[in-house]
């Protein structure tokens, strides 16, 4: 019997912490840990567990768990990985609620069997497993730091949650460099039994947490993991660092905590579809989290670059189009607000350039612009250097504009250039937490990812759509195949999954006398392929057994006695079944169609551009569950090729719509039928809009 | 007459330097100017200028540039835009070999009138002019410094050539913050006359110069700069800054320094061809810069990373991928010289993870061994701060295993990550010139540009190669289109440049006879068109005046009575010229390859996947002269769409060979064909290999 476990905010908000492995030794982990404990401020009881007894840190040591009187919430367990077990269980047995694991050496290692039986184990009694191969948990609402960090960790309102347990550790000093408070870092390893989406369960509610940090690299049990994302990113955003994207860093993340890296492409289109925004580097990660987590949601898309430096202007403006940041352009409204500011040879354009001769107090006067205009929702401040400037105005201008940006609650990000007064200046500004960058693209990057925040957060498309499918009879088709011991199924197969589903295919029928070649052929319509049914004529053609581009039914007769008098003249003795009667699939636009099962993040739907070229352009995107018709129209629309769809060269417009019904069929298949691990149909060939489309070749893999 | 200009080192080693408008008032430019002179220690004659005369900061000032005794190589202007002009004219007169020209109010503001006069005067005498609208100019070698910055510069070995000034200045600040010794810096302007290529010219030869970094918005006489810079970049690596890349930067460029942006992709692709390093940003700009001043040239491809936290082995493995780094892969050799170092649970894989439990002697260790080792290359050496490694060991660690690989003729690069000691060890050794960052991906990319300066170093494909066209054939057309005033060649006539220019085109010639008909076809060959050539009948399919697929001389001869006749019977008084016997294009790859005057770089050929799908695949490349077919070669593999030239599902590969002939063909067209602006042809069918191409249909552009 598998017990109830507790909610997730016991594993933050603990009552009571035991430290399974505490040592006296202070080079140890277990009497750092202790330390962290006890220096952090925690307020609950602290039950250390050593052998050897004692105290520890004016707290008693126990010298087994049992030994404790209260209930654990939490135990810590830092002994070696062979005893782990052992202590998993005495602690299960005892009722503790959550476990951190900080011990290593299991799957990271091959050792996945041991972690298999602590899983076991733990769900026997309710328990739920954080770990094995982590540093710990700091959770700043119960000033607790269990971690075996050096460092002291700042509250606030950055949340952390790393698959790396080194580079988790090193992160903790380097948000104490950059004055980032956290509300919670914590070291997942190889989430033998929590995972990412546990903790965001608790994260979501926590209303110190105003942004989420991910490192991952590797996603299991990755469906629950998408909805999850979905309602996080619903109240605040999440950044990811994703490492192992390529071919060799997967590998290398293999080793490091035994994740299967999976697809790139699809980990981050997934991630798109999440709303989640994706960071190559640390330092990328950092920025933007601080500002998403100080900065006021913009009300609107305008933003307004104010220079003094022409150069610098150019390259913010560059920065807008890279990252998605609609510029103001109202060119009239410009003038009139900034003409008072900018001198003759400036100009009031938009980058608004007060030239090399503004000093402080026209930068006043520039900025307090936007905060009162009720067209410009955001500004890009940027300056350079210059020696009408006083130094000495910079932090207390910056301070002031951003304090008038913050009362007007509208974002404002700096950019600003220079020597050593303003290197300090930088980290002045930084250190109280005003978004202060010495790059252009840094800081407008900041900005464009509050943006797409606020713009993914808008796109949403909601719950999943699922198309009426005869599961049944494809169930039957699967059954069948897996009787034979194919893990593929035939194209006959296929095609009756295909039509299972209601994907439209070409119509193919077999006609065993000539009045029913003719009656067929009227049924499916024209123009048609005869081909002849014989197991004895492997090579059609060669036989005369194949007639093409068949208009009426005069053609039809003429065709069945042709191929018939051929077919027996190539093979006197030739047991012929039939004639295929198929319809024939005029010219349209190819696209490919797929869904599949992946190990990371379950059923997925593809598209791309079609037919031989779909390896060559590498133009596909990609979907995770749940999908609806609008998630398949963005979908389409991230294709380079998506101007094909929509006719180009004075082309028609095509049946967007009904490709779009094909996506959601196939999608379906893949969501109701386990037993199919992939399908592709390449081409589904699409005509004008109405006019539907054909899904031609279909290769589809199953499994038992 | 023009007299013959002085060598650009005048410029910047002058032995005497006049400042028109130099001032008494410290707070004026033109007092800064004369104060970095003097205070910079130019050990050359200093010449001030100012109708006030006296002296400033001990120099005699001159009431006129007449009054000079002595011979003045260089006078730098810094007096109101109307006065400029005068103040040129008797500098040219005095025989001023130099001028730079500090006042703006020029063609940035619409007035380039007044600086083509400057022009004039100064080719006149021999006399060149860098700016107007520049902030100056500093040379190490002559330890001038006659720009208006407020700070001193450092020299070194980084050359800087801006073309926004207040930029300029900002970056000179920047510099110091960084420790970035400068060789030159220049700011260029609105370089009505002296241009990068000018300034490139006396860099490359200038032996203080290691590298060389330009800011530029805009491209002038690109023609010049494409050869200077393949010179340049033989000697040493040029790291680009190039602003208004998005179309409104571009605007934005054009109203700050009057430059046309031109296209970004062009741009780029010839940076490229040129074996110019890109960057977006001043950050990325400069730590790439000071890397490769610093570092020595890699013997081989193979790289090694050492770590002690496999989160961040992982995230440089994958930025390896994107910098086009190669791993070390030995797993035998890596095993043996690492074994020594690597704890159990750790790895001997590259990356080499020591685990979170190295201490700075592990390193030590670990990072003699690319050191010594001949396989290995170059090193990423990664550090996420622990509480096992002692902060105080991290600077002398670094130091050391710096020197050791300095030693050895070997770069690395060093990624630290973690709390304050880990930052305060960067400032300390960045100023020391230690390659160490704070981001894993800043420092790969480092790594990554020298790798890439290095490739492009050896893979320059030399000279330009010229076809043999019949150029005189082609003025005629142009000659007989512009006498009808047109600006683009009618179908006939670009059929005839093509021929002209030996590109393979469809065949097509008209029959008058039924003999003459099959005649014709034997000579073409088959597969055949034919059609009705009469201009009485206009819709040549609606009279059966068209037969498609002609096989052989029997179906000419029938199709040519069929179709006199049809069309006699469709308008019996039809004047009938003849029948048109065209070859049929069958089917093949298509390409587009074309060929243009650009504004900015002159000729340039331009090739992509063809057919319809050209506008929406956008897979399309560049590239300028010098063209040659290792160039072309180069060219054609940088497309997505290059497998299907080598042939994808087993289809055979292409005529690449007579590709290439063609683009090498188009290309020549462009450059001996000065009235011709563009070529298009759309598409360029290819063939299997040595079964050639033919270039369907071409659009042609011409002016007066």
């Amino acid at each position: 019997m598998v017990k109830k476990s507790s909610d997730i905010r016991t594993l933050f908000e603990p009552k009571s912490f035991a430290v399974i492995g505490a040592s006296h030794d202070t080079e140890k982990i277990g009497y750092k840990i202790m330390n962290n404990i006890v220096s952090g401020g925690y307020a609950g009881k602290i039950y250390p567990v050593n052998p050897q007894g004692g105290d520890i840190l004016g707290n008693r040591v126990y010298q087994n768990i049992e030994d404790i009187e209260g209930d654990i919430d939490v135990a810590s367990v830092v002994i070696p990985a062979k005893h782990v077990l052992d202590s998993v269980t005495r602690c299960a047995k005892k009722g503790v609620k959550f476990m951190q694991i900080i011990t290593s050496g299991f799957s990271e290692t091959g050792n996945a069997e041991e972690e298999r039986k602590i899983v076991a184990v733990a769900r026997e009694h309710g328990m739920r497993v954080l770990g094995p191969n982590i540093f710990g948990l700091y959770s700043a609402p119960a000033s607790l730091n269990s971690t075996f960090s050096a460092g002291t960790v700042l509250p606030g309102h950055v949340a952390i949650l790393t698959q790396s347990g080194a580079l988790g550790i090193a992160l903790i000093g380097k948000t104490a460099v950059e004055n980032i408070g956290l509300s919670a870092i914590v070291s997942i390893g190889n989430k033998c039994d929590i995972d990412e989406a546990d903790l965001l369960e608790y994260l979501i509610k926590n209303d110190d947490t105003r942004v989420i940090l991910m490192y991952i690299e590797g996603v299991k049990n990755g469906e629950r993991l998408i909805s999850t994302l979905m309602r996080t990113t619903d109240k605040k955003p999440v950044v990811v660092i994703k490492s192992g994207r390529s071919k060799r860093g997967a590998m290398a993340a293999a080793s490091h905590t035994g994740s299967l890296a999976g697809s790139d492409n699809i980990f981050d289109a997934i991630m798109k579809q999440c709303g989640v925004i994706r960071a190559d580097s640390i330092d990328e990660a950092f920025n933007w989290c601080k500002f998403l987590a100080f900065t006021p949601k913009p009300k609107g898309n305008k933003s307004v670059i104010i220079t003094n430096g022409g150069g610098v202007g150019v390259m913010a403006t560059d920065a807008c189009e890279r990252y998605g940041i609609d510029l103001y352009d109202d060119q009239a409204e410009l003038k009139r607000a900034f003409d008072p500011v900018v001198p003759s040879f400036g100009s009031t354009k938009n980058p608004v350039d007060l030239t090399g001769g503004a000093k402080a107090k026209d930068y006043d006067l520039a900025l307090s612009v936007p905060t009162a205009n009720k067209g410009i929702d955001s500004t890009i401040a940027l300056y350079c250097e210059t020696a009408t400037f006083e130094s000495a105005d910079l932090v207390p201008m910056i301070k002031a504009t951003y304090q008038k940006h913050l009362g007007a609650g509208k974002p404002v990000c700096y950019a600003i250039v220079g020597g050593t007064a303003v290197e300090d200046a930088i980290v002045k500004l930084r250190h109280d937490n005003v978004p202060v960058y010495g790059d252009v693209y840094q800081a407008v990057s900041c900005l464009g990812m509050l943006y797409r925040f606020e713009r993914s957060r808008s796109e949403k498309t909601g719950t999943e759509e699922e198309a009426d499918i005869d599961v049944a009879a494809i169930d039957s088709i699967i059954d069948g195949a897996l009787a034979e011991k194919r893990t593929f199924l035939l194209a006959n197969e296929g095609s009756a999954v295909m039509r299972a589903a209601g994907v439209s295919i070409p119509q193919n029928r077999i006609a065993r006398s000539i009045e029913q070649a003719v009656q067929i052929a009227g049924e499916i319509g024209y123009p048609l392929v005869m081909k002849i049914v014989s197991k004895d004529i492997l090579h059609k053609s060669d036989a005369g057994g194949v007639a093409l581009d068949i208009q009426n039914g005069d053609e039809v007769m003429d065709a069945y006695e042709a191929i018939i008098k051929n077919c027996q003249a190539y093979k006197h003795d030739a047991h012929i079944d039939g004639i295929e009667i198929c319809e024939m699939v005029s010219k349209g636009t190819e696209i490919i169609v797929g869904a599949r099962r992946d190990a990371s993040f379950g059923p997925i739907v593809m598209c791309g551009f079609g037919g031989i070229y779909v390896e060559v352009m590498k133009d596909v995107a990609f979907r995770g569950y749940p999908f609806n018709r609008a998630e398949a129209m963005k979908m389409l629309k991230e294709l380079r090729s998506f101007p094909l769809l929509l006719g180009v060269r004075g082309e028609p417009r095509k049946d967007i719509e009904g490709l779009i019904d094909a996506l959601i069929k196939v999608g379906t298949v893949i969501r109701k039928c386990p037993r199919i691990t992939d399908i592709e149909i390449n081409p589904v060939v699409v005509y004008e809009q109405k006019r539907g489309h054909k899904a031609v070749d279909s290769r589809i893999l199953i499994s038992g």
